[in-house]
């Protein structure tokens, strides 16, 4: 089934890489009001996965992810025309090079081809994802979440008829039909797929990450630290504590462990401990915390290790800087990481040695984000260290072609 | 082991990568130099490599890639003084950007960390890969081919010399001291490794790409493709096959199929069989090309997808340029092909329709390398479309990490 859908894929997205940019962002204003008219049935589709027992059995948490509403649709279909409104990232080239015997070279962007995305409950994934794809040229393949089938299937269904009616063959988007796990693992290994993002928990990530044969950009895993250095503004310390911590715990940018400098530990912790209790805070303390706040809970290993997604906090007395960036080094995920200091020679260090996508002196993590980062679009925050690193705007979508213009240019022979 | 000498690489790496320009330029420097003074002893352990009864039952031509010599010694310990001479990749930056709220970002680019790369029997490369490892700031763990054993060894005891007499801590530089298979493949599995490089033959390239669940950089399988258009200069086209399929028959970027316009295939393929038998190339024609030169062998399915490495040519007639596109779409490996052709419209959508890392238009594929695109240094030349596409330079070797200056800057609490 999969090679079918690869096929029929790559002969859509030859046409849409291709087209103008006018076409693609007419194509996705079609789909934004394609989503807008059709509210009534998504809805209805949603209604119903809901009602299934699979649904029934999930977490409050995962049952409001997997819920839409018109409201949420409208937004998505918004996001859609904040797409069209982005620029192109496709036709753009490095410069002309002509090179000593004439022969001229241009790298262009091109589209990365087919792109499989797998993702967990939420329906919005696919509105948002099919839109960076028609914009960047690709076409995708969606396996959503079991739970999701109905919803995704009516949402796809009316993206398709939008393309269709912008002119371009509807097979740029396609939904696996089939819940069946072994087709997320059958999407893992489908030669000729040009990308493969998976989007969603961590086991997920780590998950396709690990059994994927098809090149994989692996997103969202975030366990990051603030460090409180001996050095710090602690008033600004706990600002940005607060804000990583309690802004938004769900999310990958966010606060999961605190180390503090031994010497202004008895200052900072007492503090944050009252300040984020107050917000709802659970502290996993180590030795030396619990000595300064013995209402801590006792910090496992483990603890140093979780991304704990949720308002709970682990915190380490460190020595010195070393200890911090070893402590970083070992248990941090390479996402953002923050210092608090006013010593030179402190940030600089931390700048340089911290290796992480983001590196923060004296500013919260909760900034690692395409939009905030003024990419005017969220592909995913990549955590490796190929291709893209940190927030992926759309060119993380795209690669390079280079063209060459000859007179008969010959190397070795004439 | 492998774990040990990972950590150990980290830890020599840390300071590798931070070092300034000069310093690591001056490491290559007495990297080059010592090589030069150990010629005799490095000379001394390949002839025991070439006397062992694994090189004895090597062809020909992989005891020639196995052998060194003074000459070849020295044009490697040269090729470590062009590296030092080669602007630094690391430490540039994307400009400097401040967002509404202050927030202070600037992209710079890091060393990638550690780089595993699994190679075959070329001695060579093991100076060629630990040039640009130094360059970049990079830690290295070389796993040679088994029959190069002695010789790999006698260079790194070299290099790592000359590194510690720089101040670098040698372990920047490790080879698998085991010959044994399953090194080679815990390599590939080795978790924070940040990229594993497989040089060498089609199928190690393969291999390794299929198993490793380490970050993968495909270097170098080539089935270039030339287009002789029914628009075509046949002078030029002939001097460009030769060129492609005579100059250097055994590397990437050679020719291995041609296809020809119908039109044109009476007054061209007469004249290519003469000329190019001449020198030797035996041809594979499909049905039509053999009614015209009924001398040549008939092509099979798999001489289309063969890559021949040698002077051989597969030959098909094309009836349109979609055809030759299909075909290019269908066997081609995405690293080089050209089109010969004078007519604007086929020459712009063979540009634009074929999925390759370098598309020529009136020239050679042979200028696809990294010293000719004026790299300064062949790092290999990538297949794939992440990160990396055609030629890489040392920069292919670099990623990027996002520095943030704050001033206590939060994002929903303050």
């Amino acid at each position: 089934m999969l090679e079918a859908m690869l096929s029929r894929a790559k002969a859509a997205q030859a046409a849409l890489g291709r087209s103008a940019t006018a076409e693609r962002d007419r194509a996705l204003r079609a789909m934004a009001a394609a989503v807008r008219a059709a509210t009534d049935d998504i809805l209805a589709a949603n209604r119903e996965d809901l009602a299934r027992p699979e649904a029934q059995a999930l977490s409050a948490s995962l049952r409001r992810r997997l819920e839409l509403s018109a409201a949420k649709l409208a937004d998505l279909a918004d996001g859609l025309e904040a797409v069209a409104a982005l620029p192109d990232p496709l036709g753009r080239g490095s410069g002309l090079r002509t090179l000593p015997n004439g022969l001229r070279l241009e790298q262009v962007r091109v589209p990365l081809g087919v792109i499989g995305l797998i993702y967990e409950s939420r329906p919005g994934v696919t509105v948002e994802a099919s839109g960076l794809a028609v914009k960047s040229g690709n076409a995708l393949i969606l396996r959503g979440g079991r739970e999701a089938l109905g919803s995704n299937a009516a949402l796809v269904r009316v993206l398709r008829g939008a393309l269709a009616d912008a002119g371009f063959d509807p097979d740029v988007l396609q939904l696996v039909p089939d819940p069946d796990r072994r087709w997320a693992t059958a999407l893992m290994h489908l030669e000729g797929l040009d990308l493969l993002i998976p989007r969603g928990g961590a086991e997920l990530i780590r998950t396709v990450a690990r059994e994927a044969t098809v090149p994989v950009i692996e997103t969202g895993v975030g366990n990051c630290h603030l460090y409180v250095d001996r050095a710090a503004d602690l008033d600004m310390a706990l600002a940005i504590l607060r804000d990583g911590k309690v802004g938004n715990p769900a999310v990958c940018n966010a606060l999961e462990t605190l180390l503090v400098h031994r010497e202004v530990a008895p200052a900072f912790l007492p503090r944050a401990y009252e300040r984020l209790s107050a917000d709802g805070v659970r502290f996993h303390g180590d030795a030396a915390a619990r000595a300064l706040v013995p209402a801590m809970e006792p910090a496992t290993e483990a603890d140093w290790a979780q991304e704990y997604l949720d308002l709970e906090l682990a915190v380490a007395v460190v020595d010195s800087l070393d200890q911090a960036l070893a402590h970083i080094a070992r248990y941090g995920t390479r996402h953002s990481e923050a210092i608090v200091t006013n010593d030179y020679a402190a940030g600089m260090r931390f700048h340089q040695e911290v290796d992480a996508a983001v590196v923060y002196w004296n500013a919260s993590t909760r900034f690692t984000d395409g939009f905030q980062f003024g990419l005017g679009a969220e592909v995913g925050i990549s955590t490796q260290k190929l291709h893209a690193r940190g927030p992926m705007g759309l060119e993380a979508l795209t690669t390079v072609k280079t063209l060459a213009w000859g007179a008969g240019q010959t190397r070795d022979l004439r």
